[in-house]
């Protein structure tokens, strides 16, 4: 290691070593990698950018950063069923870093991807680093595997359908406000629980790859259940009714919803749940039931499909909730 | 088109029209891209950023930008011998600017990512939109085939080899020191050549198609002639000697070369040819020619391969030239 470590350095010291998994991308040292497409398989592509001060705060770990970057493009992935296989990283490190800021950042950051890369079996294979006058700028490209014919679409619901959701929905956009000190009357391990959920995403890709055969339309929940529902019911050409009761909450959350009824608005529209909504025809409880059994992870039924291509959230009295924020939009929300 | 266009109205104005070319793509509308990959062939991926005020200028043009975006990329592909399929793009926009100003910037570099896409038969298969508090940043990851073994590595050349490269080499680093003003002798037309050569580069696909079966080593000219040819050479385990007089300039560099023999330096050691620098065994010249005919570029002998781990560029006394720049390093040298 020289003094001043310039890209090459950078590369070989914190990234090749992510590299291991795989030989065609050559240990980060040619121009491409060369990657292997097994026969009667398709390969799913995604990217998803992070950037200092838009999806993430200058003072978050690393690491956290590294799990959340690389856990929200293999969500785009479970989505589609597919199982992952690679990714790419482009990195813009800030000008003005020391030189000892941007090592310990890069010794953090790549320790984050190693973990996360274990958990959900994705090796790095390419990447480029640069410098920039400005934030931290972090894409990933993740390429994933699925059989033909095998992935899920958005487009696929059909009038009668039944919604299903993954997981706990409202986790994170509640730990970001706990974050911002914004919620009074939590208590510190309802925080740790939620924080852990908006820094540390678990894509759902157990549940995404046995969902071909049982879903017929599927998106993961990252602007927020009522903006994903209405994107899969818009390309599906459908309506959706939700019963608001029926919609999975975490303990932490609930004792917050209970305080503050308002809260649960910020649950169905904030953003970041990483979790898998999806639909099946009526009678697919019992193969849901056992997908839920082998994963470990709650599949809950909270609604259906309609002809009337409308999203009612539906209250216990039946009436519908008005939303005031339709979903996370990078151009007119900024949280810092 | 609404006035206050959010990330999902810009995907569908300016980018969903650069997906038609592939089903898969569907229409930049699901979580992720689904794309053949045909049996025998393998997947080459490669990843680069352009940074505003790094890489260009905030004024360049931005359907150069978009051009040099693609290029950049498309000549990694062309260094390893495939065929561009697909690419993603990742656009970090700056929240500071205006609507309209963000509007007129994407229909200019979607016309310009058209133009080059239809140039190189390389289709958008997906991106991410984003905004950031700080410059423009770009990002593609760049998808080709190329056939089962058959694709260029850099760490092929043998002692004996003869060196070649495509195209002319420097046009570009000295378009960059025209752009800035900073020569003063130029005439017009040389400069425009000179100017277009840095902010239009041609990735040698046809070419890189073609050395299959005929170079030994391959690597796209992006970090200078002399920082390349050393990263070749330190992957084979060899050196090489380079006749500085055989090494191929366009006559408006020419002109200058010869008014300011310092320039022929700037030539050696400046970025963005996007030339290919490759290897073969001595006797391939007819081979090489024929690919010169097809290809309608001129491929020329500039060196060979030697047992010396030394990179040396000989005079016409065979004295070897002293380089006080060793190649574009983002992290020491900034232009902008």
């Amino acid at each position: 290691m020289t003094d001043k470590m310039g890209e090459f350095d950078l590369i070989r010291r914190y990234f090749a070593p992510l590299s291991k998994g795989e030989k065609g991308a050559f240990n980060l040292t040619d121009d491409a990698a060369v990657l292997g497409a097994p026969s009667g398989e398709k390969i799913v592509v995604t990217t998803d950018s992070l950037i200092e001060g838009i999806h993430f705060f200058n003072d978050d770990p690393a690491d956290l950063v590294a799990a959340k970057l690389l856990a929200v493009n293999l969500s785009d992935l479970a989505s589609m069923a597919a199982t992952p296989a690679y990714y790419t990283l482009s990195l813009a490190l800030p000008i003005k870093w020391e030189e000892s800021k941007r090592n310990n950042w890069l010794e953090k950051f790549s320790n984050g991807l190693s973990e996360y890369q274990k958990k959900f079996k994705v090796t790095l294979v390419g990447g480029d680093t640069v410098a920039i006058s400005g934030p931290l700028v972090l894409t990933i490209t993740a390429f994933g595997l699925v059989r033909e014919n095998a992935a899920l679409r958005r487009n696929g619901a059909a009038i009668g359908d039944t919604i299903w959701v993954t997981g706990t929905i409202g986790d994170s956009a509640l730990g970001l406000l706990a974050l911002q000190n914004q919620l009074d009357e939590i208590d510190a391990d309802s925080s740790v629980f939620l924080v852990d959920r908006y820094r540390r995403p678990q894509p759902r890709i157990a549940i995404g790859q046995r969902l071909h055969g049982n879903a017929s339309a599927a998106i993961d929940v990252s602007d927020g259940l009522a903006a994903d529902l209405a994107h899969m019911c818009r390309a599906s050409g459908v309506g959706a009714e939700i019963d608001i009761a029926k919609i999975p909450i975490s303990a932490a959350a609930r004792t917050l919803t209970t305080a503050s009824p308002e809260l649960i608005e910020i649950a169905i529209t904030g953003g970041d749940d990483y979790e898998l909504l999806f639909t099946t025809d009526p009678g697919s409880s019992p193969a849901i039931e056992s997908i839920e059994k082998v994963t470990h992870c709650t599949i809950t039924e909270i609604g259906r499909i309609i002809e009337d291509p409308a999203i009612r959230f539906l209250d216990d009295n039946g009436e519908n909730l008005a939303l005031s924020n339709a979903g996370y939009n990078h151009f007119n929300i900024v949280y810092h």
